[in-house]
């Protein structure tokens, strides 16, 4: 709205995620709530609401469907110009909300979708990447299908060619990467091009091969992955409780090759949404990382409070603004009506 | 619920309907509203709604979707103890529901569901057919697979070989058939075993070959049906007038072969959902076949009333009960609140 | 809302409405809508929204349900202060809301309710009456029990005591008056003590024992009432036409002992809701007695209006104003909005 | 779906169960959730979540009301085959659902219903426990009126002499037993032919005549139980402790006439609703007395885990399948998303 | 999406729009459906749903409605990026949708607005003006404030210098024009400098003070209009005949100077909203210029077809695409489902 | 109902409250959900609840939001016979509720509205305090304008002469006193003619200029303000502790100028709307004032047990029963279902 901030691409695939309403289980629902997203396409929408330039990469396919997904990124601010259309449908996952000592459960019905037909070629990441200072994908894309990760190489390949800081949140989903590989035969080529990489102890495990000592915490993570990977610049760990499916605390720690940075724990006992909770953490360390110059300490403090702050919001995407998350991290005014 | 009536079996795909809120557009939808059906599942139900003793065959994927769909039809008092689990995923259509000018729409996502990968052999229709004397089937099925075809060639030799009255509703849909044969390729040996066929004249000429005079009416419909193929008993074909997305009317024309019985024709201005409404139809044939012996003006206006009372009800099933149809096929007490 | 209009007392029965939203059958309703009305409560509410002072007269179980029922007459502007608490529960209707060829249909829950087991002494006449001047009730109360026969007859002598005006429209209920007697045994005497009468010729036939001729139509129904009882002043019909449950018509009829009035027709092809366009009706009348002096077809006129604007609102109850009834009845600016 | 389980049939009051919206209060609601449900029918369908085949026995009025409570049976899976039809009236409960410091609240509008007024002779038992290997009966149908009482020794007579197993939750309403004896007067003699009872302290003391020591604490009630009906072989308590209105704790106690075995306890602070806990117990019981041979640890842990969950799942029954409750028994996964 | 079309502006101010759900009354209402839109706005989204650049300038209050109103537009595809945030607050609209003979009403609550507080310089016209072909605005800007008058001036005179074409709708509003003057003072000046006018017969009279000979039919409007400018080029009128508040016709008439082109007439006899079907005629205009080069009457066809299937959409926003308009003003496929 | 309690007089502003359903940001809502509250208005609904004869005076807009705010208050028992129409506007306020991190926020849009508008001889305070025993006021109204500090003064003076016992709720709103004064220069003549009043440290030191030792914690303040206006004769304070939006504790303290009575803490972990928590802790006070003599123990716990269950009741307004406050005050039975 004022002095254009630094702009910021991401890429990935943007789903429809249909929800039986509050804490419905699939059968007792008679209308499923719709909402557009995924992990990268809600650190797109994230940083928006933070007041930047931000872009989404993708491919949808050329019906209604893929043309409100489209519209609804438009709506929180992303600039969608570079999506493509083709494909043969929209990928979709039916999302049960749990609650207390019920997990949450998703049905998966993505195959054949946009991205997962997606192939070299199609995305023109030179044009894209005349205005990107920033680059952030995930490692969702690599487990849809080969073609798809030939695409995360070019455009990796394309975003070092014009100097762009890469970031990327390892996401490790069990139940993708069916199409023949091992995510650990694809992953660490990818990730020795990234300069911030996101992820916890099992992503690292299986997605990277990392090794970790018997002494090691969950916090040790960023460390092993540095050591692992020494052209990656910065890694980063969420640090999620799991005490029940309503009942979470976030906290997150940050290596910068010398120091370790540890935020506060949030804790989080009546959640409303808890998925994109990890997005927002992301889109909080991009904004952190191009907000606060190397105050690192800051920048883990604010990518825990955003992700923190996701967690009351449904949906998705993340809606809050640099000044209620830097509120927060500051331990401001917790509960009051402003009025 | 007293003296079994004569059971019926209904064969076909059973699909998740998910349409925005009365006459929302895709665009507009916060939530899609859920609707379990299938062109054969809804004459299962309607069948039921009519004290029938109804039974619905199909494949389904094992997850959640699935099971909530066969218990939906449990719901309607099918008998769904021969469905069975399998394949990848549910068939889905979005539908939107258009008023006045603005027509409905769908949007297709069925490829590789349960029913499109169906094979012989999975089947045990040598146990379905001990207990039934009607077998209802559609044009849709084949035009989801070449296992498909194979499958319901499968069903009709077993159903002859059982002494089983074979209906078939030709329901040609012009965005199916998408696996590389023409259906005049397949369909007619399929219908030329069957007993009753109910379609219009585009049905009859692109499914069947048949051919009309330039000065055959849609109710020539059915005598050219029986013509190209003697071996069918009886063919009707219901007549929609379509004057805008919301007001239709319908009637019915049944030919046995030496004379032709046309229904009154309903008038529907205000129609709450049209989908279904040839299904409704096709139950109320059938439940007149069996109710009304050889009265066939009986028959065409029941199927007609049916069909129109379906215009009534939200979502793909009739509901009406015998006494309601009959009571609107008598002509009686339009539009009185009994109380 | 300043000066006092005349005062005007209801009496009768106040139910709880359950009804599925919208168009859906019973058997698809997730939820019902709660709408609290009756036939002689919706006039009182009807003669609130027109600015008059009206109360009801009722007896409701001493529950939440019972004062939540009381307190929504109060949301309408109806004085409540005489409603008496007593009885075993809430008299409740399962209401299935029709469309075009399917009729609405009504499922009573109403025995046992505070008002079928109402006895003699329970309300001070004298005290309401000393401030009414109009009494209204109805043929439903009687249908009730026999106990609420004899308060029927309690509050008209009381009334006529008092020289207060006494309406009463007939409103034959088939599926009540299950006591073991008819309503011609019942309904003449109580008839004969009243000033204004509204019924058609069913009513009249069955309630009232009255006989017509051959020739005579729907609206000879006014006269031969008056002929049967000539104590009466003044008798209405309300002329429907239905031609489908969600489009029928409406006219008055108004007749003094020598003129016929007749009012114009009203044609509504998309009706909202038709429960309570008679107690619309009945509620114009009254106002145009109060209001018109004896200019009757003014008051006919202004009584077909109010229930036509009556079918255009959900639930029971008319919520027009004056003015938007008299301008309607002028014939203005059909359609327009007002910005 | 696949080997027939053992049968078991479950006999008692289905109800209406009408609640406002989430936390709203009766005066606030527009409108009312529908769930059709009761303490039996509930057993019946938990267990039938959980892969068994059951069937519940019930009488329910003859109109579209009490048929949509059938199929909402059928949707669960339940057999409903032997449900009878009959009565004035389907009983009614009004459900305020409280929160924090504000308890729940109901209102009862059963009186008169199909069970209520059920008579001897009107369920073929025999017919009936042919093919049945357990029966559940409950101390509400007792609580109805006196011919409920001499319906549920018929039912317990025919039981035993097909040597059915048998069991009962003692279940005790204060609001009901409205019909002039006690229940202490009437329920031992049916107790004494159960082979597994469950319930409270209170229940004991006030259905059964059990005295209790001043030292006795809640646990304690199964071996009192026992101590006063030898013939009963297993007695079990499931113990809550309500903390508010949304936060409950959950375990259970269960003796075998040597050993007593504890569940642990499940702390439940954001509850979305309890009603319907006691009888997912009831149904976990079950459940584990017919899969776990007489490890008895595992089927009271069954049991509290069966019960914490269903308090996550909105409506009077539970939806949970025995994998997961098994998972939730066995401590593992709590909160995660499976994706 | 592709090749950029060119670029439409459009001034005026947006508004929330809060109604109840369907056709209650706001008595009745326990929730207000928010839509934001404006008579400008809606045009400039009509655009973007037919692949035009439009883009929309305003003026928000800095706060979250007001921002949500513009993502709101982005959602349509409307190019935002010149809205200016200033002001006191959101100019709101109470509609309450009537429904047969009962009108819709509107409750205006937008003084003190943004837009009525505008003043000159504080929009970047030149910036606006060098990627702009066509500039919309309409006969409401100016019935708000004489400062409001004022940037309505500076921005056709800033249109003008670059060369823009320039069509402005009348939509004469009786409850606004409240600051102390008459529209007929103000209306000329800024009219005479536009090159397309769209308005009725009593916009011409009050706003513009065109006389009218006894003889003249609504369609004579534009002949009258253009005599009464000639500097203005075409002027169109849209002939809406009011039924009631649920069925109207729209048609349209377009005068070039030389010729009068009628356009078929369209019957909407159940709208879904009624609102905003002006401005997508106006809409359907400019696109109709911008395409159709000087087919007057196929400008004129579309006008009156985007008109019409506006009146099955829910808002004040038309959604339809090019196609779907081109199709009903060729008269295809009425109420055909396409599957 | 029964004897008639004390009558209650309580003004103020009512404002249409409109909130995004359930924790929807604004941005994500699609419709508001509508209460009409304020302040003082809540008092009254509270104490009519209670079984109190209330009555509100304020002044509303003439259109129907303004009377359906007065219908609204009469349906929670509140006489509304004295309620002024005239001004321009509707107060409005909206409402985003937050949970846990997210606090809640308002958008004030309240300026000119009726209330801001007032002036002196506008209400016949005379007529008014004739039937009254206890009159409440609020900071808030004195906070609108100038001329509503002067309607302030009229009405205390008024009270005063009439000996009606008075009390305020300080209400400190940093949003409004916008007009050109500081609270400190207008509250204290207002407040030293009161006799009861509400207020927290941060109200007495910014309104009434109150000062406090560095060593007073909040539960000083009641002395602390009666030092400083010891005409005034009691003083209580509500103590919120606010460990998240959606988790608060609430307990109250009260000084009747020789003793101070603390009532016990209410945890409150998962609070449905803390709007109006305030209104029904001073409703609270004003109930036990009249009831419990001098029992001020009785009345302060009785006050915070009304202010704990208004945040279990979604919308401004307590509608709790003194039976449910006592119970709670008296500690029985939190959590039970009684049934």
């Amino acid at each position: 709205m004022q002095t254009p901030k630094p702009s910021i691409t991401c890429f990935g695939e943007l789903l429809l995620r249909l929800s039986p309403p509050g804490h419905q289980k699939i059968q007792q629902a008679k209308s499923f709530e719709a909402n557009y997203g995924g992990a990268e396409a809600n650190v797109a929408a994230s940083l928006a609401s933070m007041g930047h330039n931000s872009q989404f990469i993708t491919r949808l396919p050329d019906n209604t469907i893929g043309k409100t997904a489209k519209s609804q990124l438009a709506f929180y601010g992303v600039d969608t110009q570079h999506i493509q259309f083709g494909g043969e449908r929209m990928g979709v996952y039916f999302l049960e909300t749990g609650t207390m000592q019920r997990n949450s459960s998703v049905i998966y019905d993505r195959a054949n979708s946009g991205m997962a037909t997606i192939e070299q070629g199609m995305i023109d990441w030179d044009a894209i990447f005349e205005n990107t200072q920033w680059f952030h994908w995930s490692g969702i894309t690599p487990a849809l299908s080969i073609s798809a990760v030939e695409v995360c190489m070019e455009a990796l390949t394309a975003a070092k060619r014009h100097g762009v800081t890469i970031s990327c949140d390892l996401n490790y989903r069990g139940k993708l990467w069916q199409y023949g590989t091992s995510p650990a035969a694809i992953m660490p080529e990818l990730i020795s091009m990234c300069d911030l990489v996101l992820g916890g102890k099992d992503d690292a495990r299986i997605m990277l091969g990392v090794q970790f000592k018997d002494s090691d915490g969950y916090d040790a993570t960023p460390q092993r992955i540095k050591e692992h990977f020494p052209s990656v610049k910065w890694v980063a760990t969420s640090l999620r409780k799991s005490y029940s499916a309503s009942h979470n605390s976030i906290a997150g720690v940050f290596y910068d090759g010398e120091n370790t940075y540890h935020s506060p724990t949030y804790d989080m006992p009546t959640m409303v949404d808890r998925v994109g909770g990890g997005d927002a953490f992301m889109a909080g360390l991009i904004h952190g990382m191009l907000s606060y110059e190397s105050d690192y300490q800051q920048v883990i403090n604010f990518a825990a409070a955003a992700s923190c702050l996701k967690h009351t919001i449904h949906g998705d995407i993340s809606l809050s603004t640099v000044q209620e998350v830097e509120q927060l991290a500051a331990g401001h005014d917790a509960g009051r009506v402003s009025r």
